[in-house]
């Protein structure tokens, strides 16, 4: 991967002045525009070897481009809070919206590449988390995002050569640190682990650039050219995304979906019911106070119809629980920050720490339901939904968090009671709304996304609960009963 | 996963005899279709659980479908001949051309599932499986093939009421074995392992199809009207096939390639090549007569442009060997039968043995050169053929194939010289035709393709050697020490 950018290429400081005034015009040029038509955004990941001057190269984005509009981060070691989540969370937390861009010296490749050349992460680990860092970009690449990751080699001749001039300079021998000389001692092995992470992670639609960096104007020139014809040419295709072509699935011939055999008939009496729900509250409270809940988390995802009673369901954990501890998510239609950025950015936004729980009242399960219903993403996109979603809670899993999702199933003349209900009791009135009217008339479509969704989403690691919801006292025991069966079984 | 496949699906005899003739006739008419335009290829999975009748639906499509143009394979455990390759080697022996469709009952998933149910494979070795199956399937699609997965479920209650049916039944007694009612136990491991397999091989383009197989009528209409649904869709729309988009990559600034800096003027003489190869003969020689290299393979590759010597290079490896040990492997134009299969089929179909050796003259990084330059393939293709031959190349790696790449250089100068030896010399003719000299004005952008490959594809495992090959001797000399040398570290 390396022989093309250990040539010895260089440049002259004279053609560096020549060609840098204009590019630098060319680039706030493209910058504008990007801002103006707000496509689509930009992730710059800068890695390299030590003292390939990776720094420099980010110093200098952030001179010749317009510092309103582009943001510098350094994702080095997680900090604790951080470290409580799966590693990739850091990097959904700070990436920039549409029109934006995002410069990232420091990434999630920073971890992996050292750790397991430090041996500190094993193979197999490793391999993981170039799987899930391949399956992030990918995603991104889907989403208009534009991926452009540059990777700033330096020969092993060229480190010694760089960090022993830096050290015979006073000025600059600061810079090289101990450390630095230790990993120099590693450098056949980095070499070696940086390849097969750039082979693994280099796809057609986000393909590492591999520049190399003893030359301080060449490598400058080398990214702000690639920079340049990226994004210039995805201004000029801004609706080129890659397709995936799904071939159909079919319903099922007896027309039995997984909700048809949900039992709506079962209730509870109410003094049962109160019995029931007192003493699973109870019993959540305590597996809440439990010491080992300190090091892993909860995600609780509700979803249901219009009506199907997911607040209720909810305030019923709720009230067994800490304030402290839980953190209730509704989520209605993306803000515009929101829709700035890929589906699941929101989403990975309020990943609970440890000790905390969140519950999500809908979900990113939005993207296969409402999304898919409602025509508001194309069929490859949803379609492509199942797999990442499926990524993103193996991730939770990994991290130690528990997931638990809940489908609520009322009957469709339930539905309209309630509606009813809502209508002519004045508390209840704000409930409902045009909407859930319309929903109402697409009650088939989303019986087919359900049973699709429940299809390839129910994991081993975070399987589907369908709780039959006709009856609130039912449901609501049954809720807090799988809950508490699941965290006991998981502490 | 598995979810809506256990609700208990069933089909009375009477809906399946309404069904069933309609069913059949179409499924002929798009595979007359499908024959008559052969613009792609189907492949077929027929995996699932024990007695979900694998066999019957598999019987099945052979009766529904014309038997002409459809061919069943069951690749259950490789025999020693198949054992010496990669795992997928079975697989790409008998793709199906365009027009054509290849069922597999007994697939790549079946060793897999079962040697990690059985703990015969690590958790490691079954993602890189799962991985390499992922990548598979991807390229098939992207290459016009049409992949369509059935899982035909049983839940353990069905598998079991299944086994007794069976067993109850004097006639049908025979077809439960001691090893079904062991496997049975592992019913639940088996169902986590299969869950965890389907959802990593499960994607936009490839998505399983997973159906309940408790019911013969249901399990046979459910398969039947799948297939029936995508192959007339892809009929449909026959140019619709994935699209990357695939972000520009800059040529070097200093217009420095890997190709320059080889110092084409070296040269030995002919005492000291006579000498050298002589040496280097022998050391090969006796190298192949090592008794660990009855457990490895080679494959070497050789690409140039036009007149580098390749030819002769060969010769001197093959003069050393005995001549049942090596196969020389020319690649020319494709055949139509080549053309009507994904790029890789013709190479996979002669990937060598234990103990045997495959030389190519010329290779698949056709790809990434002529059908690059000449634009036989689009960008997005040779571009996602980086990493389609990176996996390729691991995979015969994790096999113990020993992979050597030559490039070998020569300058205008000398080819334009050696061009015109051929032309006056009447024993040499032969070798010279118009496309060489066409191919000779593509001289700069062979010289940018090349490039992109060696940065590409040289890996640790499967590493690119440029041979300066103005001299001819120099460069045999340098082709069998770095063989020598090469093999040598391995054994």
């Amino acid at each position: 991967m390396f022989e093309s950018a250990e040539l010895g290429h260089k440049l002259s400081k004279e053609e560096y002045r020549n060609e840098e005034p204009g590019l630098r015009e060319k680039l706030l040029d493209v910058q504008a525009e990007l801002k103006e038509k707000a496509s689509f955004s930009v992730v710059i990941v800068i890695a390299g070897m030590d003292g390939s001057g990776k720094g420099d190269v980010t110093n200098l984005l952030s001179e010749w481009f317009d510092p309103r509009h582009v943001t510098t981060h350094s994702l080095g070691y997680p900090n604790d809070e951080q470290a409580q989540r799966p590693d990739l969370y850091r990097a959904w937390q700070v990436l920039p919206p549409k029109g934006k861009m995002g410069v990232f010296v420091g990434s999630w490749y920073t971890r992996p590449l050292h750790d397991r050349t430090c041996k500190q992460m094993t193979k197999t680990e490793f391999d993981q988390s170039l799987r899930e860092i391949k399956n992030f970009e990918t995603l991104l690449a889907n989403e208009d995002v534009l991926v452009l990751k540059f990777w700033l080699h330096l020969s092993k001749k060229a480190q010694k050569k760089r960090f022993t001039e830096l050290e015979a300079n006073p000025r600059t021998a600061w810079r090289v640190t101990k450390q630095d000389w230790e990993n120099f001692g590693m450098y056949d092995r980095f070499r070696r682990v940086a390849e097969r992470g750039l082979r693994l992670t280099s796809t057609a639609e986000a393909p590492w650039h591999v520049v190399e960096a003893a030359d301080k104007e060449y490598r400058a020139l080398a990214v702000g050219k690639v920079l340049y014809e990226s994004i210039s040419k995805k201004l000029a295709t801004p609706h080129e995304r890659p397709v995936t072509h799904v071939p159909p699935r079919l319903e099922p011939l007896d027309k039995i979906r997984i909700l048809d055999r949900l039992d709506l008939t079962k209730s509870l009496e109410k003094e049962a019911y109160e019995e029931a729900l007192e003493e699973r509250q109870g019993r959540l409270n305590q597996l809440f106070r439990h010491p080992s809940i300190q090091k892993r988390s909860l995600v609780a995802v509700f979803e249901g119809q219009d009506a199907a009673g997911k607040g209720g369901a909810i305030r019923r954990i709720s009230g067994a629980l800490d304030a402290r501890q839980y953190r209730i998510i509704p989520i209605a239609a993306p803000s515009s920050d929101e829709r700035a950025r890929p589906y699941l950015w929101r989403f990975w936004r309020v990943m609970p720490g440890h000790g905390q729980i969140a519950v999500f009242d809908r979900s990113w399960y939005g993207r296969v339901l409402v999304e898919r219903v409602e025509g508001f993403c194309s069929e490859d996109q949803w379609m492509r939904g199942y797999s990442e979603i499926n990524d993103f809670e193996e991730q939770l899993d990994r991290n130690g968090t528990i997931v638990v999702k809940f489908w609520l199933q009322i009957s469709e003349e339930e539905q309209l009671r309630r509606f009813q209900e809502r209508e002519t009791t004045t508390f209840k009135r704000y409930k409902l709304g045009p909407e859930d009217w319309r929903n109402r008339e697409k009650w088939d479509a989303y019986r087919d996304a359900v049973n699709e969704m429940v299809e390839r989403t129910s994991t081993e690691y975070a399987p589907w609960t369908m709780v039959e919801a006709n009856d609130k006292k039912y449901s609501r025991v049954k809720i807090l009963s799988t809950l508490c069966d699941r965290v006991e079984a998981e502490l």
